[in-house]
């Protein structure tokens, strides 16, 4: 099937050529989007103007029994798959980098559109993704790769591409949140939140990539790509998970009327020399409970966007699973069918803006320090001082009896990251201060 | 400048030919469109790639003064603008219908892409105005005309494009939303915080269209038919607005953990046929504050979806406004210059599916009555057989003293609109009940 200039786009109205498609990988995402297909085959011909015809899904073992693919279809050579002349889109939902990284390409460089949910492979390869594609002037998308069924990349891509975009703040991650959210509504411990949404299924069986925050760090890259017109890749995002949440931390937030929240920011900030740069960064974050994304629990996502003519917006919906992440595989494989069977290409990689990545220091933020001191004249105003001499000022000061001694819990106005966390340094030093016991940022706002 | 198929697309990295850019109306809309593609004008080229040129800007009176345009450009002859060779997307900000019918159709005519903002034409005439750009091989967006800023035509034709929509039910009017959170947090009435919206600017002088629902159904038009692919009109829509809605509705509202809000409701249902149809109505709701609408306060919108795949997802912002109307149109306007630049048409109107309206006396829903009844023996009896009679049962029933007699308040569980309503009729006729204070629907779920 060649890519032709349509002389006129009316879908439903009059059916095409068939669109050839590759599926690689039929997990959980994989053998819903073929249920899907299968199920709405009608539907989805007229919504693309032809029928999508799948020619083959790639699997690693062809003997496993796999429901709802008939068995000639069945393949172990995704390379030569992508490969024939009657496949138009690939669907690569395989997951890993390596080799889904090499397979892509491979598709990309014989001129196929591809359609991936993998935020791994697109925020560390996003530019060699984009490059290839461009090359081959074929499509390249990705919305599954963030949040799942919540339309994004859509929306920053065509959209909010009128708008000059300020920051993207979102819950990106459904096994973080079920578990702060655990925490929250039940008081339990990291441990046991961690335990239980493992036993529903909410959490893998190392939930490693989740837990230390490097799957939304993929995601904050993603995004802070689209909002910011620049290439951002994983590397460039500061992380930092949940781990050390404690149950006393989330007490103590819902004292104040806030709640914890893993957050990915991107936003654009301006130096200490007075550049403008990006700042992306994933780490647990203190909400007051009246902003929009207090309301999300369970292992929901939700991104809220500031942007200069729209003001804010949220997203919300499911950001994982099976179903929902087919949803937004299967909308992609429509919008790069339309562009086979009516022509035109989806809008590319925009990277004009080409921004520096701030270091983390530099980012503005507020921090929470909760810390056990003695109990002494003086030890308030050595320790204020700290503050003071990095140019921070205090916000609140909290001092309760605790054993012998007393807790302070101190927030700050906002100041720049690497003078807070310098006064955290001096702090520990201090010898007023016998220990530290969580230190947390703010949404600042 | 003509729609050549593109070699490659790649925005920021080739400038093509310049854009002509007709703007039509420079109110509150159109001149934050204006500024923004001033202001940000080399953003813009780059994400198109090629420069926006803006050949004219159509107004009913010259003489008054528009800041941000020269002279030059003004003019009052519209139909003369949008035909000039060197204009290739018109932007319809004008308001109103017969005469932004007439200039649309004949900037269509001649092969120009429009972006209209304009609800209340495009629920009246999405046909006409689509066989147009189908016929003239053009684009047709229109997303700022459902809830401005907020992204929810694009990722309804796009995004949800692979998915199978049940529901979509949305706030979709900021006046009538403010007015009925002013309610809810101060316990005022009706005429008071309308008098409040006023003052404040979130109700017009003339508030007819919102507080009556028409602004709501003409989006819940655009909604229904974008969801269902089906062509629905602002006539097909049940609609009620929030003039009856008391503090006292309000109050009993809160003390069932409810808030009353005026959704759009467009939605697949069985008709007492066995057939799907499609009911679409505007009226006043109950929710249960838990509900994700709940929290969508001050003149804020909303979009909740449901879809098979994809689950719940809620779109939510800015839904009116010179700023964020002017971003959504801003968006449509790179989408359509996108695609003179580099080929292709965005998709067009979809009505394959074709479904009956049902008529809204088919929709299944649920009661709230609170009425004044007499205080004697058996009238609780008869009156429970009235909605028996009627194959409708009940979910909750209050009873309260009041004067003389006492009041009533009955929850229903689901049922066919015409059923609860002839109940209603039938209550009306009975002489045990003395008024009825207010009818109000549930959300069913």
């Amino acid at each position: 099937m060649t890519s032709a200039p349509a002389p006129s786009f009316n879908p439903g109205k009059g059916i095409g050529s068939p669109v050839g498609i590759a599926l690689l990988g039929y997990g959980t995402v994989g053998s819903e989007v073929m249920r899907l297909m299968t199920e709405y085959a009608d539907e989805l011909e007229h919504r693309i103007g032809g029928p999508l015809e799948v020619r083959g899904v790639a699997v690693s073992d062809k003997s496993k029994p796999r429901p709802g693919v008939p068995d000639e279809l069945l393949t172990d050579d995704a390379f030569s798959l992508v490969k024939r002349d009657d496949v138009d889109i690939v669907v690569e939902v395989i997951g890993g980098i390596d080799y889904p990284r090499k397979v892509v390409l491979a598709a990309l460089k014989a001129g196929k559109s591809v359609v991936t949910a993998n935020k791994a492979l697109v925020a560390a390869h996003a530019a060699e993704l984009a490059d290839a594609a461009d090359e081959a002037n074929v499509d390249l998308y990705f919305e599954a790769a963030v949040a799942a069924a919540i339309p994004v990349v859509g929306p920053l891509r065509r959209s909010l591409a009128g708008d000059q975009i300020q920051s993207v703040m979102g819950i990106v991650n459904g096994t973080t949140n079920f578990i702060l959210d655990a925490m929250d509504s039940s008081g339990a411990g990291y441990d046991e939140s961690l335990a239980e949404a493992t036993r529903l299924g909410y959490a893998e069986a190392d939930p490693t990539a989740d837990v230390e925050g490097h799957d939304a760090a993929s995601k904050a890259a993603i995004l802070a790509s689209l909002a910011f017109h620049t290439r951002v890749t994983s590397d460039d995002v500061y992380c930092e998970g949940i781990t050390n949440i404690s149950a006393e931390d989330i007490r103590a937030a819902k004292q104040a009327d806030h709640t914890i929240k893993l957050l990915a920011i991107c936003e654009k900030i301006t130096d200490s020399n007075g550049e403008t740069a990006i700042s992306v960064g994933v780490h647990p974050t203190l909400i007051p409970r009246s902003h929009p994304l207090a309301a999300v629990n369970k292992s929901f996502n939700a991104i809220f966007v500031e942007a200069e003519a729209a003001g804010r917006l949220m997203f919300y919906g499911n950001g994982a699973g099976g179903a929902p992440t087919a949803s937004a595989v299967l909308g992609d494989v429509v919008g790069a069918a339309r562009n086979k069977v009516h022509g035109g290409r989806a809008p590319g990689e925009s990277t004009y803006a080409n921004l520096p990545i701030a270091d983390y220091g530099e980012t503005p933020t507020r921090y929470h320090v909760d810390m056990e001191v003695e109990d002494r004249v003086g030890v308030l105003a050595d320790l204020a001082q700290l503050f003071a001499d990095r140019g921070i000022s205090l916000r609140t000061i909290r001092q309760e009896e605790s054993g012998e001694g007393a807790r302070l819990i101190v927030v700050t106005h906002q100041a720049r990251e690497n003078a807070l966390a310098a006064t955290v340094e001096a702090l520990k030093d201090n010898p007023a201060v016998k220990s530290i016991n969580s230190v947390i940022r703010l949404e600042r706002g």
